[in-house]
């Protein structure tokens, strides 16, 4: 039985709406999928994200998936459209929507901006998959005019994606993705840049922290461009204290030898330290939250797999599971995460059974 | 039989000088383990990575694992000690190094500088391993006045330690890490700094980006100012083509309706695509090496272990695994990576066994 009655009607078969679909319609839910383009909408049908629109539809909450460009239109058209259905939308950017949905005279009662955040590097109808927001924040965006039961029906939309609703204004919410998602594009994106020009040689070099550091820089233009475009008035100063700090780190390399410049870069990196310690591990826990150990198996199949086979038998959860081996090497390295609570169980139980540790 | 012929003296029971004593070790290498901290001396000795000095020894090789600010000293320390040895450093910058070894008088013809690009973001004896160097790039940086045979048993040494020796002059080499290593540091660090000022609210729609974006800031600021002191004739000039490339952006999103102004932000991203692609994957080839596919699996013990069980049984070798969960949710996702020429007998295989893809 699902949290949502009546008629779902998505707008926009990218990622985010098939997804939605695919996950709405495990509960049951009756969804319409809408797109522009015929292909996507056709693909994202096939993919059984939801069926066409028909003459006789009455949906009682849309949600509008469209790039962030378009969704105030399309929001105001389907709020005109379907006068009395609640609207939603999951753009990456609140309060521009907010104001250009505004100045187009639509009824904000009925609107509620939301944002799931949740993605993948690949986007499409294509990419898309039912479990995409699960355990994921969900932000809720209700405008001064939003109707308390248009917000529950929203906040019930996330919960039924498997997502955590979180409750924020326009602009507390632009400030938030500013710091956690917008910043951090463009500075992976200047970094990935200076690579350009690097010799084969010396990009051999590069390990893993490189390749995380870098990793989201591989995001789409398009679309990045109309986030920072739309949310410049969040990300500048921002930008703006990171290049302060910059320019003084440059200013302290300059001159090492300076009195108090290597206590300047010092700090830099001790400041470092402390931002990394606030954000929260996976599951929204600290990220110290796991302990992990790191057990040596043969690198060949069905090592891994005896493995975890008796992991199993020992009756642990794992949270997670890193696997590191190379070609030709003898032995594969694999970090098993768990509850802190059961670690010395595990360790204990697999020692016990022969497993070597690294 | 090992490359190595003779005694190795290890001086620095670190991380770096506790894990090669350990490779040596396997391959049956007299290995001498010294540092001037007796605990990180004896447990280094306990967890197998050699033998303590004695008044007999005559080492043919020694390897010098100290930080950075030290290296050059100790090196110069050991060349006078052992005049018929063999001697290399591990430390991350090698102008510097050399320049002071220079300064001290030291024979520089027996001394050849190395570089493994390994290491773990835990220190110390205790997380040492044997493998650690296995499959990684091991800079071998001779100087003017080297020996070739010096050289090729530095060479040999990398060879031993299961790394793949990449051959490059002191400059270059500190032009290299610059660039891969000690920039995205600098950068890493300086976005997690503008974490510290978030609220819990906004930190909690943290995700996967930020977390890897931001990963290294979690680095030992000692050992980081002695590096980027050491490099910062290397550091800077990357760094301030990355302050003007930022101070370009900002400028653009203070007016993004100006001419030319999205257009300039699409190019910000777009280098970064382009940058960001030519990273070599984790075994050296291009990321997009291996094929990924995406099962889902009951979040429960036991299953994971039965599909990577089946997995073994179809013959096929995982070259990555990613494991996502949340607590509560009814299904896992495991991402499996393999070679392209067996993902499609995988798949069929898999398919055929019941399992479902996301």
């Amino acid at each position: 039985m699902s949290r949502i009655q009546g008629q779902v009607r998505i707008v926009g078969a990218g990622l985010l709406g098939t997804s939605l679909g695919l996950a709405l319609r495990k509960s049951g839910v009756d969804v319409i999928v809408s797109d522009t383009s015929r292909a996507s909408q056709a693909l994202a049908i096939d993919y059984g994200a939801g069926r066409e629109a028909s003459a006789g539809d009455n949906p009682n909450l849309i949600v509008v998936c469209v790039p962030p460009d378009h969704t105030a239109a399309v929001l105001a058209q389907e709020l005109s459209t379907y006068p009395n259905a609640t609207v939603t939308d999951v753009a990456s950017i609140k309060q521009t929507v907010l104001l250009e949905l505004s100045e187009l005279g639509a009824d904000l009662s009925r609107y509620v901006g939301s944002h799931p955040m949740a993605g993948r590097e690949r986007g499409g109808a294509i990419s898309g998959r039912a479990d995409l927001f699960i355990g994921r924040p969900w932000v809720v965006v209700p405008n001064e005019q939003s109707e308390q039961a248009r917000v529950d029906l929203v906040t019930d939309l996330s919960l039924e994606a498997g997502s955590v609703p979180v409750n924020m204004e326009p602009l507390e919410h632009d400030h938030a993705v500013a710091a956690v998602s917008h910043v951090p594009q463009v500075v992976a994106s200047l970094l990935a840049a200076r690579l350009i020009s690097t010799s084969s040689q010396e990009i051999s070099l590069a390990g893993q922290g490189l390749r995380d550091t870098t990793r989201i820089a591989a995001s789409d233009p398009a679309l990045w461009v109309q986030i920072l475009s739309a949310n410049a008035g969040q990300v500048v100063p921002v930008l703006k204290d990171f290049a302060e700090d910059l320019a003084k780190l440059i200013a302290a390399l300059e001159q090492p030898n300076a009195s108090g410049a290597l206590a300047s870069i010092s700090r830099a990196i001790e400041a470092g330290n402390r931002g990394v310690e606030r954000i929260p591990g996976k599951h929204g826990g600290r990220h110290t939250n796991y302990s992990t150990m790191v057990v040596m198996i043969d690198d060949q199949p069905g090592q891994l797999a005896r493995l975890l086979n008796e992991v199993a038998q020992i009756g642990v959860n794992l949270e997670e599971i890193k696997l590191e081996h190379s070609p030709g090497a003898q032995i594969g390295l694999v970090e098993l995460s768990v509850l802190p609570a059961v670690e010395q169980k595990l360790f204990d139980d697999l020692t016990a059974r022969g497993w070597r540790f690294a």
